[in-house]
């Protein structure tokens, strides 16, 4: 065991030559023939040297087992040896240097000793042996090291370490494992060496293919390298056993967004070899409990990724937030991140807040390229996916235009997307499956219902199934909709502004049913749309009011609703007010008491807004 | 492997005789004697056959193996052979046709090759080999097929093939289980045949005994055959490896019911062999979140049901919903059943929609012949579960008595079965665990608590744990009661109505400790009893009001509350009013806005009920 | 099989003598010579008898297998011999009784037939044999017993049980493991034999080292012989395989007490052998989620309990409360915990209720010795860890300093504490952490976040992921606090009270944030604090008022707030006031619609309270 003390005595398996011998290292040999000078033995069937009568122990007959230090290898290949007689040795095996075996040729050494090289992605002690998960670029493996039962073998090795195997490769539990006969932490210019050799493998393999993207987009091209990064990114995450938490926002863009990720992944690690079941447990997709991501949300995830760590010696997963992350709303949980130094992509269509992104490793927007809102997340996110495995491209393609209509993309990507996939699927059908997830993501909570929702974004193309699931849950959501809209509708209270804004206020908690669909963003949401089809051509704000919140939405009016919050933060004393969200869409949370002065407030700001219509 | 491509070559066991011969196929043999025609083989001990020199390869001495295919078999059993040499082939074991063994024998065919024919009822692949599990109507066992470490064998089989299997009977982890050998899917004429015969024989032990009910009850006779459907489709899951999901109304009657079957159930299951713990995971019971099978309780069986077919390869479950399941407001997720083909049945004493029952392979209830409410479901319970496995009678024939206390039955039986275990159990008793329950269950929220709920019914007869449990739980309960009623009594307001009603209103919320025990609706009923016992005589409506609901409860009133709250619904634009229950007792909800209008006229459709003292 | 029934025949183990031969009982045996009067035979190697020709059956040869029965032994030591031919029998192994091997020793016997004797501590039912785990004292261990798969064998054996057990020493999943050859009951005199060896050796080895207090301290010195009592009860239970949960306070005080105690179990288990994981479930920490132990809590305690007793047959747990436990309040759960017989320990440092210790083994707190709440439970949590296991010292010595600033200790051991650990932790350094475990803990909810309160706690001493996760976590608090502050602070109304006091009002609900920290008890405590600086030198009452309670905080006001409740109960019929705490701090709850009724007398009284400026 590489852990004890004591000398080492090499063994030199078949293959080695005298490349791998070492001078002073102590090796193991057999006598091969007798001279007045000394013994000659072999350290193998290719390595032969002398003992020299003066540095003989005992006397000896042919074939008899000896140990030797090596005193000197000379330039003509001569070794010069002394015998030595260690009390207390424990033995390696040296494998052929020049041959370190990829796990993905394992299968052709079964029985035999290898050597492997690599980086330690997992670390888990069973009652057995210590389990050693390594990476060397061309695929993942296990190795196992017996200490004594339910010891920590190799206890200074940590995630992360470069190291070197000597084990024979056998079938356990029907899967290939190396039994460690020694490992050893790689240091200095050994471990450059490996890492720079697992790098280019792993470099090189994390690459993604170089596809077109579903339709012709401007926008999408100028995004096409940082979608690239992301995509290469996460194939590196596979290839390097780290977990993957996909955190969504919880609408029907963000489940397109991350659904298409996670059948990607999902994949490519059934093709990747490893544990049978790794796609259920190295990849977790979860909704998001708000719009953005919660420190509530970040605690579970690094509650669940420390034990898993400390317990499983799993590494710490790499954080992909979609349709959520981009903004300063994020920023405490993504602290919490770098705490940890747990890496995060971000792939959003919200107005992002530049300060984010000295915490990301990536970041796709399409703010950034000039692009807005239209370019859904799902849009990104299934073009992702095909980048990290072109070969699921079949199940998703429908994703992007089914995000689009699901968040109102006014973009012309809307209509390519849809065209793409109009012999399968209507503009209705995609209306109908984005409010299909929604519906059936209220009620899932913050569940991922990963069956449920694959059948509902049809990816297991089982028709039936799949079209009566999502006709029953449209057929609920919208009598569901209807319920609200008969009860709050006739409790809107109507205001025309000196600007000629028609003001409607009304209460989504006082005159809607509670806790249940539609709730109240959505709701507010479908009294503005109903508003605007009534009064055609008319400038319009709607508020919907909670007790501690007011959600705001309206059309011709050039409102900016994140400059009214900062001012009404600032000129109200105790409202307790922060909010924000677009220029003319978007949210105020208050504190109870001041609900009516801050109300007001806006109000009077929206008064003052200009006014004018775009969609008359 | 029967999924590989390449020549089949055919390996009679020893018992096979000419019938298990096909022409057309080729077989191993062996040299048994020479003739100048040509060189006679055996296929096994029993079966000969005959080479033409025309029809030989090579040389061959005795007891040389060849390879031989059959090229006719003669009316007087003589077969014509041909030696043949195929560069790639496997070989596939044949027993005797006639002898499919069944599981129930399986353990006196240890180490021999046997056949195996049945219905696939789980896939589960794992690490190593793909396990089937095959039901044959005899019994449930697992099959083994091992292609390549952790890959799917026999992929075209699904769930529901029937399936014949041949392979040896082994050992594994101290479990009988057949390592495949050859494994096909059945069509056509063949599977016809097994299934029928597979049929045939779990009909017959699906079968429910034919026992006496625990009274004598005309009600209880004329729903006997439903009852002993519902039994026997119960039975027929257990032993077609389906899950079970026990959904039910988290009160005492709703508990009775379903642990009676619970217990039926996991008895069944332990006996039936298979996994020596799938009592713990076949059977699963819930208390539903709301007096009906809510969406969100749905959603949540479903996801767990979709992840472990996907994952585990389990079959979809077999729903049961008791004291619960027969309105229309269970019907959306009888809805997402529908989607998923997943058979519910229904046993419950509630008012039943008729609706409904399109959705269920069987209901159980007491108004479909002519009994009513006072039929508790844990009577209909208890009795189906004894149907079940009569070998648990005595663990549950106080059940009844006890739920027909719990939810003051007024029908005959409630006598009869409290008759039953009178000598055992005294009304106060039953009352006792009656409270015991309901209290517990507030604070189990929604979990079965399985080992404490069988302690409050005594069903382990550990008597001293049973008596001071239910004896703390009693008392923590009244005293808890008395503490909410002496908070709320004082706020009681009563009017007396133009047709002599004594209105009683209180508010739940506003005079009530909140989120602790007793809850509104109990809060409720536990005013209302004590105004009728002030109040002797006289007509009373006691209506407990919460900021979006109300609990209405009367006595000595000819209301029809589901047709005031129709009415309400129609005449307050905006109340958001939906509600129901029964004629006399029901709720009714409305958004928080409304609650003066909606109680308002509420009353006023109070004043308009005709008055008749019931109970003077 | 001990449970068969059938003739036993013992085979003596080699080292066996005549002591451990019977008169009556058979025994295999092998002929050794002849003589006229009879044959020669050796029961083993140092056992030889004598079978009388009368009494042979038939005819042997050297070295045949008889089997034997025992019809005297001589006071010579020569043994009289039957030859016996039973037609059914099974067998047993003697091993020397005068040598139970002890589970300490046990890997000195791999290989080896032993005798083990003790206490049945878990009964577990695989789907092979039965596993026993059996503490001796020495330690504990696993004895598999194998009757038919899956298939329970020695049902008569229970938990508590003292058992004596033969059987062969193996490496099962390498693991040490005694397969049991037979296995008995000890009763009567053997039983109280092992029994009072068992309590010997598990006595002692229970005893906690004596070791100094970190500091000097008379009040600790006090407690010592309780705290002791405490520290060997925890001990006791982790040799008896007994689970343990800690149940503590939410916030940093009970975090550090139940964390260091937790530390110290681990570390314990983890060197106890058994198990390679059992840290992970052998002990389970859990936040409360009241500042008592919640009948939801017992209850989610005892359902998991019960269940892991009957599906895994382990013992049910022993229950430590924490900064927690102490009053009346904790009543109703103990008395759950106590149908059950589970031991309750309580470390504890509120104001005790006398009446809450006839549930308690032992109850530790400062309040018996004339000591106060600023002897924190993290105080004396700590040294209680450093009783089980002195080995963790260096990982918990600051856990007092961060107890006390966090609980606002004004104890002299808080600077004694402080002092300590001054060279690593400034007490600034301490609040901050206690502030980042409230924070932190806040969004764990009621989850033990396990790594990240080690990391927040310097446990691991990884100092970069500490110090930067404190600082992150610190300066988020404080923001939002401040966030909180600017809200409220506007709103605090005041009047000056009729004996000087300046009462200051606040709605902790209506003009603060909700769900989000600082909660409203903290957010109180806050207000007061600056109000305190603010009005320097004048006596103070605050009163956080939320819709259904009250959280009172004084300066220089000689209230009695539990007297104060008392009599509100008694004044205000129907106000469901309830309440406590401290004599001058505490909260008071009551039915929301009673709110202003309650505040106001409560504000009458308060103007009653004699006035005595402590810190003018």
């Amino acid at each position: 065991m590489g852990s004890e003390t004591g000398i080492i005595v090499y063994h030199l398996s078949p293959d080695c030559t005298l490349s791998e011998v070492e001078e002073g290292k102590i090796y193991t040999a057999y006598v091969q023939g007798f001279a007045n000078f000394g013994v000659f033995v072999q350290l193998n069937e290719r390595v032969k040297g002398l003992i020299h009568k003066s540095n003989l122990r005992g006397k000896h007959s042919e074939r008899d087992p000896v140990l030797v230090k090596v005193l000197g290898i000379r330039s003509n290949g001569n070794i010069d040896l002394e015998e030595v007689n260690p009390s207390v040795y424990h033995t390696e095996v040296v494998v052929k240097r020049s041959a370190p075996v990829l796990f993905s040729d394992l299968s052709r050494f079964i029985g035999r000793t290898v050597q492997i090289e690599g980086v330690v992605a997992q670390i888990k002690q069973t009652s057995g042996p210590t389990i050693f998960t390594v990476a060397d670029g061309s695929g993942i493996g296990n190795a196992a090291a017996f200490l004594e039962a339910g010891v920590r073998a190799y206890p200074e090795v940590q995630l992360g370490n470069i190291i070197t195997i000597i084990g024979e490769v056998m079938t356990r539990n029907s899967q290939l494992q190396v039994e460690v006969s020694s490992l050893a932490v790689l240091t200095g210019d050994e471990e450059n060496r490996v890492r720079a050799a697992f790098e280019q493998i792993i470099e090189s393999r994390a690459e993604p293919q170089d596809i077109p993207f579903l339709i012709r987009s401007e926008a999408l091209e100028k995004l096409r390298p940082v979608m690239r990064k992301v995509a290469k990114l996460i194939r590196r995450a596979i290839f390097e056993a780290q977990p993957i938490v996909i955190r969504h926002h919880a609408d029907a863009d963000g489940i397109c967004a991350a659904v298409a990720i996670e059948l990607a992944v999902s994949a490519l690690i059934r093709e990747g070899g490893g544990d049978f079941d790794a796609e259920y447990f190295m990849v977790k997709r979860s909704p998001s409990k708000a719009p953005f991501y919660e420190i509530e949300d970040i605690t579970r995830d690094l509650d669940f990724a420390l034990k898993d760590n400390t317990r499983y010696g799993q590494k710490l997963p790499l954080i992909l937030l979609m349709d959520n992350g981009s903004t300063l709303e994020d920023e405490p949980s993504m602290r919490f991140a770098q705490v940890y130094q747990i890496p995060v992509l971000v792939v959003d269509h919200h107005h992002p807040d530049h300060e984010i992104d000295q915490y990301l490793l990536a970041h796709v927007n399409p703010y950034h390229v000039g692009g807005d809102f239209g370019i859904t997340s799902g849009m990104l996110g299934t073009e992702i996916a095909r980048m990290i495995n072109p070969a699921i491209d079949h199940q998703i393609r429908h994703f992007p235009a089914v995000s689009a209509v699901g968040d109102r993309s006014e973009a012309p990507e809307r209509k390519w997307y849809l065209a793409l996939v109009s012999e399968q699927y209507s503009e209705d059908d995609c209306k109908n499956i984005a409010l299909a997830l929604d519906y059936e993501q209220f009620w899932l909570r913050f569940n991922d219902g990963r069956e449920i929702v694959k059948h509902i974004l049809n990816v297991t193309r089982e028709s039936e199934v799949h079209s009566s699931l999502a006709h029953l849950l449209v057929e609920q959501a919208n009598a569901m909709i209807e319920e609200q809209m008969a009860a709050l509708m006739p409790h809107v209270e109507s205001r025309i502004l000196s600007n000629g804004v028609h003001l409607f206020l009304f209460d989504v908690e006082l005159f809607a049913h509670k806790f249940t669909f539609p709730p109240p963003g959505k709701t507010s949401g479908e009294v503005h749309d109903r508003l605007c089809q009534i009064n055609t051509g008319k400038p319009i704000v709607s508020i919907g009011v909670g007790p501690d919140f007011a959600v705001l939405r309206s059309r011709g009016v050039l409102m900016n609703i994140p400059r009214m919050v900062r001012e009404l933060h600032d000129e109200i004393m105790g409202g307790g007010i922060s909010g924000g969200g677009h220029l003319v869409v978007g949210s105020i949370k208050f504190v109870e008491g001041m609900r009516s002065t801050v109300i007001e407030g806006l109000i009077k700001k929206i008064s003052e807004a200009p006014v004018e219509m775009r969609n008359p």
